[in-house]
């Protein structure tokens, strides 16, 4: 024993590097709101992307049937392959067809898409190395490669070209130490859906610099009328693509855990190192539950298009319920989403004089009206918040009207600086409550 | 763009440390085995630690029904709480009052006790530090640290003591960089069950060198008449305990990924940082299915006691029978478990001269009688075997008969090398097969 040891008599227990620089940046700026809603309305949460909590949508028959099958199987209580079952990934690689040629061993089970996501930063990313995201983008990427010592740089998307890439300053964003492009399309939390010829871009710049791409396509065919869905992987000539997905919000089972990645390399470029990677990281935690996987095959086949119909046709009526209510209020500017289940509304802060920034606009709406929707910086892009379109259309409608109202009485043509001190002083004196922390995604 | 990048033309992707420095030991050790079964005698797998393959032992009723029920409820689909849903981290806090006085908050909800273990090491230890584990010894733990350069430290157990812990040595090994010690009780692989004496030494040197415990106690009430299983956590004073536990093994449910992490610390030690280090990383997957969570407080309320007494029994019984029958093989010496559902198996190497070592011996227990057992290089721990006792009771007593004659076929009393090397010389024509590799361990 050396001398030093003999001498610590205190106890003083650290937590790791990782566990410190892990955060989930949501709930951080969430916890930082100081908000009471008003006791007079009832709380609305337009900030959760879970679309089950109100109970208005849920998966079909052949799901919950599918599990309750699976429960009787002894086979669907004990281990399988750290990847997932073979029959489970067979179905998956089926359902994945329009992404490419896919084979079950190109397909990894995870505990769900953020085990995904997580899977394929960690095989591709060191510490030390960078991974590029889109901005505004959805937050687990930090989450994640913070503590791994893994750097974030943002590229920018832009918002009066339906979310589209900024090509110029994706390309200027690259160093030597990009591990990875994350593409998210259909976007959480802009719900653009971007066409062949806007992925082909991409491609070419990842395909220039060498770099590989992550497709966080969870939304996949989450696509609104006369847009179209294509898989980045389903034209890429030679840029490996880890595509990210699972059964989550499609199927109304977000909590179920049940993701995946796709392996895609026509040229084997992920043969030296990545797939034996992938297939190593896959034993840390032994994927999703073999309950779900023993039903999977089952899901992917037998759930009838009727049923994702019904649910698009609901999330776009509501987009457009949402978007003709939202562009009519003084000092909004809904941005209409062509797929997924959020819109990005900008707020136009010169004609709120005495918020600061959007969030004090977010706080305000709640003090005032009960509604809460998420702050741009919650998605690293500030002067816009996001609401999520899958509540149920009369509360949906409420809400709209709620956040009309309380712009109708902020908005204003004129400098109001010493109000706006005044409101300042007043927000800070409400004390702190948490709004359905528990369930933010 | 640097000159350098412009350059850059040829893919060259790599995978990151952490993904070619995660291995799971024995899966790498078995794939090394070149072995095919005698095609005259049907495969017995005593390799897999996993009671559910033969459908011999199955939940109650009561847990299927629960999963049912759960499926039904529309609560059952979405988020909840990274660290768990209250109601599950209740029922946990209620099922494990026998560790000591626990709150909801201490309960951390995981996909599976491997990850219970991965968030208890990634919470405590930083790469560069190193964490204590028992030889023999379960190898999770060294899938889960090397990978972040946590180093692994052995200290020994003693076979001729019941595989007591070797306190001296286990002191010894305790350095500055030490962030925790491992204490696996009841054990994989030994069976060994503490007694609160040798459990109290233990605690009184993590204690005077002011260093945390990691409980592995996954196979807690796993304890065979004649021996009392204690949580350690239940009699520490200072030392704070972190343990791992899960529904896994005791409900025959392990692939159901339904494990947890208990926070004991009764002097607030952990509030500096572990708590909150604990909390950040169960964001990163967002632990286990809410399916099963919603199920959890009725599985681990109404499973009735008599389930658990006729499954350890009939466990207790097995271990009988594989110890009466192996004791009288020449050449073994089994080593009657107290617990869990293993048992360890010294090999008298010294009397099988034609195999260099216990590797060799169970390469051709396969080839000649088609019995897989573990060799004891899975849990670092050579002239060993290890056994599982879950199968039924007619394969285990053949795969017994099998062993016997394997022993009384080669055992002898004189030296032979030459056979010896014309043995390894045809061992190694052998083409080599996987032998249920997608089910280990």
């Amino acid at each position: 024993m050396s001398r030093e040891r003999q001498e610590k008599k205190e106890w003083d227990v650290r937590a790791s590097t990782l566990a410190r620089n892990t955060h989930n940046t949501i709930r951080n700026i969430v916890e930082c709101l100081k908000v009471e809603p008003n006791p007079q309305k009832e709380l609305i949460a337009l900030s959760i992307g879970d679309p089950t909590i109100f109970g208005n949508l849920n998966p079909p028959e052949q799901v919950i049937q599918a599990i309750k099958d699976s429960a009787d199987l002894h086979t669907s209580r004990g281990y399988v392959a750290a990847k997932g079952l073979l029959e489970a990934r067979e179905a998956v690689a089926e359902y994945s067809a329009h992404q490419g040629d896919i084979s079950p061993n190109d397909v990894f089970l995870s505990s769900g898409c953020s085990h995904a996501i997580e899977l394929a930063i960690t095989a591709l990313a060191d510490s030390g190395q960078n991974i590029l995201v889109p901005r505004p983008g959805f937050m687990i990427y930090r989450t994640l490669a913070h503590g791994l010592g893994i750097e974030l740089k943002y590229y920018n998307l832009l918002p009066e070209e339906q979310w589209k890439v900024d090509l110029d300053d994706l390309e200027s964003q690259i160093n030597d130490n990009t591990a990875a492009i994350v593409v998210i399309n259909p976007s959480n939390p802009c719900g653009s859906v971007y066409d062949k010829e806007h992925l082909s871009e991409i491609l070419d710049i990842a395909s220039r610099n060498c770099v590989p791409i992550i497709a966080d396509e969870i939304y996949e065919h989450f696509v609104f009328s006369g847009h179209t869905y294509t898989a980045i992987s389903s034209i890429s000539k030679d840029v490996p693509v880890l595509t990210c997905g699972g059964l989550t919000k499609r199927f109304l089972v977000p909590g179920w855990r049940m993701g995946w990645v796709i392996l895609h390399d026509r040229h084997n470029i992920l043969e030296k190192e990545v797939r034996k990677g992938l297939n190593n990281l896959s034993t840390r935690i032994l994927g999703p539950s073999t309950l779900i996987q023993r039903a999977l095959p089952s899901i992917l086949k037998y759930t009838p298009q009727s049923f994702f119909d019904e649910v698009l046709l609901f999330i776009e009526n509501q987009a457009k319920l949402a978007y003709d209510e939202l562009r009519r209020a003084p000092g909004l500017k809904p941005i209409m989403p062509q797929g997924a289940m959020y819109m990005m509304i900008e707020l136009k802060m010169a004609l709120f004089p005495e918020f600061k920034n959007e969030f004090q606009f977010v706080e305000q709406l709640v003090t005032e009206q009960s509604v809460f929707c998420l702050p741009g910086k919650c998605f690293e892009y500030p002067n816009y918040m996001r609401i999520v379109l899958t509540v149920p259309e009369e509360i949906l409608r409420e809400a709209c009207q709620r956040i009309t109202l309380f712009c109708t009485e902020h908005v204003t043509y004129e400098n109001r600086k010493e109000k706006e001190n005044a409101d300042i002083a007043a927000t800070n004196e409400i004390p702190i409550i948490n709004i359905n922390l528990s369930r933010l995604p």
